[in-house]
């Protein structure tokens, strides 16, 4: 491997691992200072994971939530590289990729999370997932495939199995596929399907524990139950799914779903980079940091959102959830300038937006600041935030258009299947 | 295989193959005809072939040219199934496919084209090609991690080659690609890549005879020569590509040229469909039909649009365009009705309304109704026929947004690697 010398360094580098919502707020924040800051990312682009789950559904392309990660790292300090990181040597300071070693003064980690499947490999074969933009795609195929076989199907049984879709997993992302689906399934594919009963189509969310949402307020939670159950979603709480094959799923109770996708949003863990460092992992594959993000053995080096468990052994560490990433950020940025200067890094203190969950057409759930919202003010909300959220003036535009003509029209434009599998 | 017993027919069987301009529009000219109509087609989407190229260079994303078949085909006559056709058993009537057999009393063949590479093996394994989405989407992804990579690269012969895109092939598509290429590397490419001096970039558009735009008017092809070498389009006439590999071509005089991305668009032939009918081909392995587009011997099967050679075999045939696919559709359509009422079919007559290339931004050449056309004004005709040509209101927005966003701006929004092969 060549060493990246295309530049010489003047300044001190920073390599940021991840252009996640965590890492590019770093890149913003180090812009214009006296570093020479590289971003390094597999994708050349950032997803907008929030509405992952609304690419899956057909409601937007692709394209909408994703962005050229150059056209965000624009500062003259700043720079991107494709580059998927293998390894990262502490000791000697350099960062391995399959596009060369890169030195570093200071280094950020934010590679976020991965699907955690809690060591269930059948369910990691067969089941889709929603992390990244092509599982969110395949999603959408593997739906809208298991309805032309439908359409295509003589045996009864066969058919209503393949119009059957099993979500495992009630959290956010669990409940927002949901409802997003149960409207697919409303409003589009009896028009797009003549020949199928769509209404015995059906959806089943299942969660082990004995509740959705479990951070939100319990009056929350139960109204997404209700919610989701009113537009037709199975939901049944107490379900573990043991297996996972080509057909469906096995619970841990004996109990066999015959369903055309499975969705696998159960859990998370942090991102596989977290194990090749060789120092201690917290719940989740999560590495220990100080109050101030750094490692305390390797001030220089920091790790935050999904990857980073700040706090106590004790403590469950922030939720892995985009303000902590870009909160952490914005701390990082200021507290690598701050050892520039010699000073002391400063430690973090997470301030508590709320979390938003959409339940489908006009109708959320939020906490705001701690407060309860639902119904039609909480979806116009998360509407809002997450329209002004979304990176770049271009994908806002598009997205607006597509969700004006999705309300309007009842409509979902992106149901094309790209890959059969 | 199972027959496909959905419905009991109680009208003639029409089975059309291929949802392309040819095949929708004669499921368009049978709506509410006592008929009972199934169209079949690989995808579930229908794809807008004259704006790949668009797509190739990042200035839409590939939902805005495809939409859903089944919200084209809404007839309660017609209906869509989601079906990759294998053979067609003349004698017995029956259309058979990976999704069941389909039997018929009229069938319309119109399956459209694929690239031709003219024996050349090389060259089909290592080019790239624009006749499909997902072909479109690799354009794209090729010509941008070859970027990606020329920044990681330290050696300037290696960097250079990788800034280097060869087109082989100087028609309608080979000519727009070009143009939108160059547009690309002098508008976006810069500015998302400090690092690279881009000026050194290269685009080459080789051609084998000895100009471009065969079926343009002189004074067009000079001027569409012009432009492109006005844009820093390296335009090589007369120059025949051999052999192809993972870095490069080889031509003909035993030149070598490196490439970061090669793609071919020099040549197109009949679906391979047209093989398995054990009828006589034509040029182009395109099947010979009479003037009235059915076969001669089978009346009741009729072929269309690039798949059909209509006119005697020492004719050119029609051009392999849309609009020579949706006049043949729509008289198709109508033939098919004559027949069920025991009239005679009608012959084809070609109405050609010109055709039209679009050189980069703001200008274009054209023949309209025989009057040739160039500049700006030809490009304004374009942009109108093309917008009010794409199907749905909904790309047309899609479209309208980036386009309008592209023209003030001089960005390309979907510059995304989606695959790194």
């Amino acid at each position: 491997m060549k060493k990246d010398t295309n530049r010489p360094a003047a300044h001190p580098r920073v390599i940021i691992v991840g252009a996640g919502f965590g890492g590019l707020r770093v890149a913003r924040g180090v812009r214009g200072a006296p570093l020479d800051v590289t971003v390094l990312d597999k994708h050349n682009y950032h997803t907008f994971i929030p509405l992952l789950y609304q690419v899956a559904t057909a409601g937007l392309e692709p394209e909408a939530i994703a962005h050229p990660v150059r056209r965000i790292v624009t500062a003259p300090n700043v720079r991107f590289r494709l580059a998927c990181v293998t390894g990262v040597d502490l000791e000697n300071r350099l960062v391995h990729s399959d596009s060369g070693e890169f030195p570093y003064d200071y280094l950020v980690l934010a590679a976020g999370s991965v699907t955690n499947f809690f060591g269930l490999d059948s369910v990691a074969r067969h089941a889709a997932t929603l992390r990244e933009l092509d599982e969110a795609e395949t999603v959408r195929d593997r739906v809208l495939a298991s309805f032309e076989a439908a359409a295509a199907e003589q045996d009864v049984d066969r058919k209503r199995a393949l119009m059957t879709t099993v979500i495992v997993g009630g959290g956010p992302t669990g409940v927002e596929l949901a409802g997003a689906l149960a409207e697919l399934h409303r409003h589009v594919l009896p028009r797009d399907f003549p020949e199928l009963d769509v209404s015995k189509a059906r959806i089943l969310l299942l969660e082990a524990s004995d509740r959705l949402l479990e951070t939100m307020p319990e009056r929350m939670q139960r109204k997404a139950l209700e919610k989701l159950r009113e537009m037709g979603v199975d939901v049944q709480l107490g379900t573990r799914v043991t297996d996972a094959d080509e057909g469906g799923v096995t619970l841990e109770d004996g109990r066999r779903i015959d369903a055309g996708a499975v969705v696998w949003v159960a859990g998370m863990r942090a991102s596989p980079l977290a194990q090749v460092l060789n120092i201690p992992l917290r719940a989740g594959g999560r590495v220990a940091v100080a109050r101030s993000l750094n490692l305390p053995e390797r001030p220089e080096v920091y790790v935050i959102g999904d990857m980073a468990h700040a706090g106590g052994p004790e403590s469950a560490g922030y939720p892995m959830l985009a303000p902590v990433a870009i909160q952490q950020g914005v701390l990082v940025a200021a507290n690598i300038m701050r050892q520039t200067e010699s000073k002391k890094p400063r430690p973090f203190k997470y301030k508590d937006p709320g979390t938003m969950v959409t339940i489908g057409r006009a109708s959320a759930v939020a906490r705001v600041y701690g407060v309860p919202v639902s119904g039609f003010l909480a979806w116009v909300l998360w509407l809002t935030v997450h329209i002004v959220w979304l990176i770049g003036f271009r994908n806002r535009a598009l997205v607006l258009v597509d969700w004006a003509w999705n309300y309007f029209t009842y409509e979902r434009g992106v149901r094309l299947i790209r890959r059969r599998s």
